[in-house]
């Protein structure tokens, strides 16, 4: 962790990770007491949110504390850029919001994941980073298009559960179909934080579905000096085969960024990219494994989402777990 | 109650609403204390609400619980039917949002009274009960164009602290005009209630306004039952005479259900549904309700909304004590 | 204060004043206790809100008492007018609302700052006028186009802690441009109270930005009663000489009330209307003060905003405390 933010999984050691998710099996299923009563935690979001959002709300009142939320439709739009003479629409700098917000609160989450131009400038996370910068209070990265570690937490969390060590274990990263182009927030941080845990990692995706480079090749390398690997196959079959672990979910072409139709005519062929009881019989007996909220017969089936492989409501449970194990390291 | 859930009036026996309803008497005035320390109740609004989040709120924290407040804003498309191809704008399904919320809280509750389609499917009240299918917590109806159980709830115990005992007393329902068709769940569930009660009902609206058919046989059965009857008329004169609880409420028309056009071409002959001192004079002295928001001037004149008979802020405040109750039973 | 609202700064003597201040200085840093326990404060936003509604919400929490927020997202359109017969657009009479709301909950604050039609009519401030006079609870007000007390009241706590005494100390209350026509509440509340304070003021804009006249000569003669002054000009190098305090903050034209067109054609013109370093150079070392959000290098550069004569952020930081001593007051 950078300072005491918490903006992405690349910045964790193993030792972290552990002492993380190590806490979050402590609190999980208990009440830790309310080790963070007078604490505040601010929330903006400026995209909807369910999992995300009443997650760490619950995290933090079980914790004693309290969450204050904003949603775009409270604020109006902000600046993030430094320097800009700000006679356009953006009302304030996120410099003096988050600097404001930084007198008032004791950690701030931010959801800033919307397409703003082309992915060299989105890969930045430029709004987030802004508060990163100016906030003196953490900052939590709740997802942006680049990176979602809360998720890959809490992902990574339930493979343990059910895997215990994961050290070599096969996981699969599955792109699957979806009629809306995706953030490619999940998908890099559970790849960088399976890397870090020694995983053998295959990626498979169409192709024109690359995911961003510079991530792919750190994971390699992290992946390695693990223990584990880290292959890419466009082949959904080959992918899935011996997989102990499938994890599915779609993101969005980075070739594509700026051109959501030709995006969503190139995914019309797309259509069996979809993970069914077929295709999960070929794995290893794998947990099927998928963020949320997910297309239902698109991206996966009913039988797989709702069969005994799923392991997709422990992922969400464990957001609770992992936010609240972060909070406390963030702000105890 | 049917499993724990809260979705229809139609589901208590007269004990059971007695049961409420004295625990609400007892709590009414008085701090029970915080015997809901440590539960979450999440509250999803699909329409705008004033009373009931406020009270659902406030009945939350009062007894030491918190609320998780969601608003259509904050979420994106959510889908009903079951084993829905996800193709289009729904981003996720409704099992898998009761499911997630299920494992963060402890209940929600769900406004749904939008007009999706004809009568025959909104009556069947589709996301309220996806919801209470799917979810393994209580679900609370918090309004559906079929059914508001939590606001009749607290009109029948507005009418018991002023009328002492139901059983045989006269209530005329009375339709009022309003230039937006409104749901018809308040009428409903009233409607269900004061049969259960055994009241003489008189249900007074002007041709083409008539209730759900089911619901108004199986209220006539259950105020015989219980020692009370029910007429409807389509004169509002006739109806008021004599009555000792006058109940205004304005509902759209089933026969148009998706013509609102229609409805307030209607609409515009029948100003005079309108409650005015004229017509309470009429009546056996009788209270004057209405379950907000109501249209000043238009449904009820200003005398008599703010007259000596109206109860209409007795209703709405009994609102948080029947849901503190409600919680009680539903949570402790 | 009126009654137990907390409408307007006008309403406030000097002793009132002080003791508001002194409590809140007294709170400041300090956690006073849960002195606020079960008390519940509605807040309703019909505009966007950063500092008012995460200030509010962090001092009631802080007291140990509980907000409940409401938008114009929330809610359903209301109607002020009394006797208004509502068969247009407003669901709900504000009379009922406010009724309903006092009896949910222990004091309400309205954001009601929205142009609604000519000034005559916005500086009436209907909507939270109309709240106060039907809540039965205290009514605060959190910004109309005419007054915003609470952020005036933080303004002045910054002063003192600054500059500890402010009789006859120089003020100089400066327009400034922005691309938007601006509330003229902070203002108008904070020339009141430094007016109150005896304080030495010139306020000055250019020709066209004059503030509301009953306000001004008001202010004039509380000046001279306090030991302090109040003089117009319309010469900003003239205004900003020798001044200690540098209190920027552009507000809307009221002879072009409703015509946003028309003053941003005026304002083009005006660009030098922003302070610099070069201005702040010819005071006498003033503070630099602006209520937020500031339009960056529009209304002042980033060197003054930033620059170590700024109080920018003790200002939005003492909202949170100067909020507190107010609840204290009204709700203990």
């Amino acid at each position: 962790m950078s300072k005491r933010d918490f903006l992405s999984t690349a910045d964790l050691t193993r030792a972290e990770l552990d002492d993380l998710l190590d806490l979050a099996a402590r609190v999980k299923g208990k009440r830790p007491g309310q080790v963070l009563t007078g604490k505040t935690l601010g929330l903006l979001f400026f995209q909807p949110s369910l999992r995300t959002r009443v997650s760490f709300e619950v995290a933090m009142v079980q914790l004693g504390g309290h969450c204050i939320n904003l949603s775009s439709d409270d604020l109006y739009e902000l600046e993030p850029n430094e320097q800009a003479v700000m006679d356009g629409a953006a009302e304030e700098h996120v410099k003096d919001a988050a600097r404001t917000l930084s007198r008032y609160g004791d950690a701030l989450g931010i959801r800033a994941a919307s397409r703003t131009g082309p992915w060299q400038r989105d890969r930045q996370e430029l709004l987030l980073r802004s508060y990163a910068k100016f906030a003196s209070v953490p900052v939590i990265n709740l997802e942006t298009s680049f990176a979602h570690p809360c998720q890959a937490l809490a992902d990574v969390m339930t493979m343990r559960e059910n895997l215990v060590s994961l050290r070599g274990r096969k996981l699969t990263l599955l792109w699957c179909n979806h009629p809306e182009p995706k953030s490619l927030g999940p998908t890099h941080s559970v790849l960088q934080l399976a890397a870090l845990s020694g995983m053998q990692i295959t990626l498979a995706h169409p192709l024109g579905f690359e995911v961003d480079d510079e991530v792919l090749q750190k994971s390699k390398q992290v992946a390695g000096e693990a223990g584990g690997s880290l292959q890419v196959v466009n082949d959904m079959q080959a992918a899935a085969r011996g997989a102990e672990v499938l994890y599915a979910r779609s993101w969005g072409s980075i070739k594509h960024w700026h051109d959501a139709e030709r995006e969503a005519m190139v995914k019309r062929s797309l259509t069996s990219w979809r993970v069914d009881e077929q295709l999960m019989a070929t794995t290893n007996n794998a947990l099927l494994m998928h963020p949320l909220p997910v297309r239902r017969n698109v991206a996966a089936t009913d039988a797989v989402l709702d069969g005994k492989q799923s392991v997709i409501y422990e992922q969400a449970a464990n957001r609770a777990h992992v936010q609240k194990a972060l909070l406390m390291q963030l702000l105890k």
